[in-house]
């Protein structure tokens, strides 16, 4: 109930703050066999990274991560997985002026009544710094989810008023990494760019909004009602820090449709299976899966600090004072967002995938390494 | 991990089939001494029961609760509170058609997947029906929520592309309840009306959604990250069936706002307090409450029961068939959506009143009815 | 945290106190297609009720359950499954010396101070009525182990300082329902029910305690520590009333075997599989289960309700007091929570076998039922 | 479920394997305010640690904790507690013969056949080291109980067939850190230690037994059942390596007892409260807390790494073969257990001290350190 675990049968449990001494996660429900290093982790927190462009705040990490347990000889051994990433380059002079006069639209003021404390330097705890623990997660669960035929992706779709066209997933995978603001679409994504730098320029920020898709979901993810998949998908994406939105399928669109209009008939697959002619109801029916791709989209605010004045009151002094919130910030969310919605999404999947049976809690049937160790003569997964 | 569990201290565990025997809830955690008689509950069951206009289903369900533990001499005692509501009108010969060829947009395809069964006769466990529980346990939390000054209410605020202006929280209280749509703005709710017969007269349906509020939430309910009270508030309306969007705050909005515009300064109170000038952060920062009003909108999609001609895939004949659905259904879902709505919000909100110790998890003050059975010399919470 | 619910993936929620309306149990995460009828449940059900014998409290109550959801044409379908037995013969009257009074020994004054309120007719909540709950619960996990070749048998093994000798599995499930007593040594249970009787003359209750074992658990139940089998049994046996101790293995003897002793070496089978040359580890080793037999055993001490004068002070006169207990109770608990720790084993085995992955957590194979509204052709479990 | 999570509002996670690169933990719901630095946490590690004598093995470790995050100051924040402990003293090499030829009474085989994968060296997840990680958290979790005046202790009651008389509490709190073996009796610890260095010199183990206190312990923790303090407390220590047997009070002698022998009568206390005569009951009673002591015994069985021959049957070769297990191991489990068993207590109290509403889950009161960035005008907690 502390906020820092995710997961019912694949659980991610968190610690670290902003400008604290580490980072880290632990996963526990993760099945022997898996191949992994550090490099499968590393690869997506490159992608989180502060530091990666113009466009992202300055602050030098080089988050590395390290794998403290859970593996043996490249391969996951079923127990738990822990992970630390250093913080490196954590100053947190330029927070002071805020130490007891809250920076607006941030979680300082409601951190400080709840805890009677806080972690004054930089967030925190409420600092989208601990979303490096998520993707660190998420690398794993896409790994296993990869093995199951699972693919997922997401891209930015909106940015202020710039939105992209329709892509397809074939285009998101080939092209939301090859620009910085990770749209898919490279025209739009250079007006992006264009947007971005010159809100940068007057000290101001922006919102958008990021576009997901998951494809090879199996046909029965899920379970009736509050854990239905899009009420699980709900509490991931929502959970993403500056999220104000969560849709999928048609989302808010959904209001204006009709019965008719938005119900999907359905035919017959090659091979004889019932398939819905089209996907207006988003992969999910009933809360569970339906086969079809699962998508939806999340919208995040802009990042509350900018270097603009604005006003806030002290309650030591009990006085109204104009501050910037001097710091190395993203003027955007989103680019540095795509990863972590990506993680979310794939660690509520493996969650579900675990849960339906259809990844073996205990084990895959990949050589677990080196030494032979197992033995299960008696256990039907080895059959 | 069944779905029909909902949340950690305050805990509702549901049971029922639309076509079953009996709906039926069990409570855990909730305080012993509130005031608490059938007729609480019923309040609420009537205004999500079918049959209360012409603009719902005509399925004859008084939705009569009966309590069958956890209370004594018309207060609670602390312990699970079980609650039974029979279903009288389950009629299913109209649903045969679809046994073995799913209606289009519903749960059929998925639930025979997942469980290689389902109870056919009408939606079976995927029913809104299941929601009456719902409701019986909001009835609850929202009377816990008053005791501590919390109110919340909600209204529909559009119907197809017909939409109600910006209503204030006590003309949602004083005018939703006056129409059969729901919209406090009585003009709107009108136009809404119209609109709903028109679709209703041809055979199809429409979306919509309901705008919520709450007042008086204190500041500080709510942790970091994943169990924030955006994350708890996404999965709890994500679950409410037919929903495909939440938004809170500005929602889908913030993406086109800057960090500027946004962003809300710090005054002080009349006592001496800090307040956010505005609320465009819809009373949550970092994921926990600001004492401003929360606020936000769920986005219902249009019944798919609709009695129009649509195509389905038998898998036992292996044909292609036109079928309708034919049964006593709802044009349009919002209307009755709205008791649902709001006790998804004081189940949600009631569970952070007593996770973060604002309500006391054991009892009341109140007295506890006619007995004095209490002693509790050393217990703090009776001095 | 309420204390009524008990499992992760087969999850049970109870509610009912001793002298209230009814009692009442839902089963979430019964996998679909298990043969169920209320016949099935009632078995169990009879062989904890009141009034069975001569050593057994004389309260009628016929315990006469009722399927409300979950099933269709006798199979479950996977969706919870509510049940509901109707307390028949709640007499309270005697209990009102008590209301201001505690009990010895009982609850009573412990759920006063906790709740500021207590159900005081017979105990309410306390009463070990509420394990009615679980042997209808325990009914289910029992036949979905026995679909997996799982079978699990209680005895009485000690009333007072009377011990029987030790039994193979065979002959406790082919004697132990042959007496009053639930002993499946015959001379011994007939002293054990000679001594209960005299206990039961003088006004005196006496304690015991029950052995359990299971067979055909496979090898790899468990996980690692906290949840290891041992611990979880550990949960389930300690929260049956009135116990005291739980054992497993060696149980409390382990403290004066010396490690050679103790260890049991490995051999092979006839299939060529490393087994264990004896047993007395228990079935369970670094936590999870051996694929021999586990047993232990569980102490109840002696019924509190008794007809002796005793002392007691009452909180609203200030006066001290001497009170009998009238009623109608046992004289002895382990005749009668035999099935109750049956229950709680098959509930603790069954969800581990849900978590391994070797139950289906969907459905079962079986044919669910008259009509075939089954599909899952993209589903592993299918083929 | 994958066994390294304990508690319900005070969340324990833990990772590390006996020779992997470290161990470590992560608190949740911790309230903010605690002073506490890894001191606090240390001296209580310095009691588990092995070589501190030569009735414990010789392995190397420091046991140094780090604390990297959730602290400020000097006090808690609110925010997830990491820690990390390395692992200094690995060396696998003599565990080379086990690889695929299991330790007899060990965990090699049922590791293997649930994972398919062990980490072979040393026991890996299934190895007591893990408990280096409870200890660091009981730590925590006893400051936090001490602030509310509970305090709780435990020493080494028996091992072999020498038993200690029985101690006061005082006693216990004197004496039980005089000696190696940790038994707060003087005379028996002495006749303890010659018969623990007699199995020594001949190559075997011997098991033993804990005794356990807590007081201060207020009226009304625990609910109902399934979440009794008695059914908590039983999963707890049942979870400590080794154990086979939890009692609490009378514990298995229970069975002897008759109901007017072990009921506790009522008087009243010097301030008019009732409480009871005599505590045979054990502090528990209708699985709530009587704010009588609680006080219980584990037992654990020997040592199964012992330096004798044994047999073992080796899954590769298919041959039986006679090995010993070098190695530096405890030739006895109880000396450095009891701060196990203490650290499974003080978890399982803090819980439901936070349960129960007599914790503030938020923050406590304590000055929280050099900032003053509190703020909670409409907090009651503040108050």
């Amino acid at each position: 109930m502390n906020g820092n675990r995710f997961g019912r049968l694949f659980q991610v449990t968190t610690f670290g703050e902003s400008h604290g001494e580490a980072m880290g996660c632990t996963i526990s429900g993760c099945p022997a066999g898996l191949e992994l290093t550090e490099e499968d982790v590393q690869a997506d927190l490159d992608r989180r990274k502060p530091g990666q462009s113009m466009i992202t705040t300055s602050r030098g990490e080089p988050d590395d991560v390290s794998i403290k347990s859970g593996t043996q000889d490249g391969y996951t051994t079923g127990t738990p997985i822990g992970m630390v990433i250093q913080n490196k380059d954590a100053r947190s002079g330029k927070y002071e002026p805020f130490i007891t006069a809250p920076r607006p639209s941030h979680g300082d003021f409601t951190y400080s009544a709840k805890f009677g404390t806080r972690n004054w330097g930089g967030g925190g705890r409420s600092s989208a710094r601990e979303t490096v623990n998520w993707v660190a997660a998420g690398a794993i669960a896409k790994k296993l989810l990869a093995s199951e035929g699972i693919e997922l992706k997401a891209h930015v779709n909106q940015i202020g008023d710039v939105s992209a066209p329709e892509v397809s997933f074939e285009e998101i995978k080939a092209h939301s990494e090859e620009n910085d603001v990770r749209c898919a679409h490279p025209e739009t994504a250079a007006e992006m760019q264009e947007l971005i730098e010159a809100y940068q320029e007057e000290g101001d920020s922006i919102g958008g909004s990021i576009y997901f898709e998951a494809r090879g979901v199996p046909v029965g993810l899920g379970a009736p009602r509050f854990d239905s998949l899009s009420a699980r998908l709900g509490q991931a994406m929502m959970a993403v820090p500056a999220t104000t939105a969560f849709e999928f399928g048609l989302g808010t669109e959904a209001r204006e449709w009709t019965g008719k209009e938005r119900n999907d008939d359905w035919e017959f697959s090659e091979d004889g299976d019932p398939v819905p002619v089209e996907n207006d109801h988003g992969g999910i029916q009933g809360g569970i899966s339906s086969g079809e791709p699962i998508y939806g989209e999340v919208t995040l605010h802009a990042p509350t600090s900018i270097p603009k004045s604005q006003q806030t009151a002290d309650w030591e002094t009990g006085e109204l004072k104009e501050e910037k919130v001097i710091g190395r910030h993203d003027p955007v969310l989103p680019p540095r967002g795509v990863p972590v919605v990506e993680a979310m999404l794939a660690l509520t999947l493996v969650d579900f995938m675990l849960l339906s049976g259809r990844l073996n809690p205990d084990r895959l049937d990949n050589d677990p390494g080196e030494y032979d160790t197992d033995y299960h003569p008696s256990n039907p997964h080895n059959e």
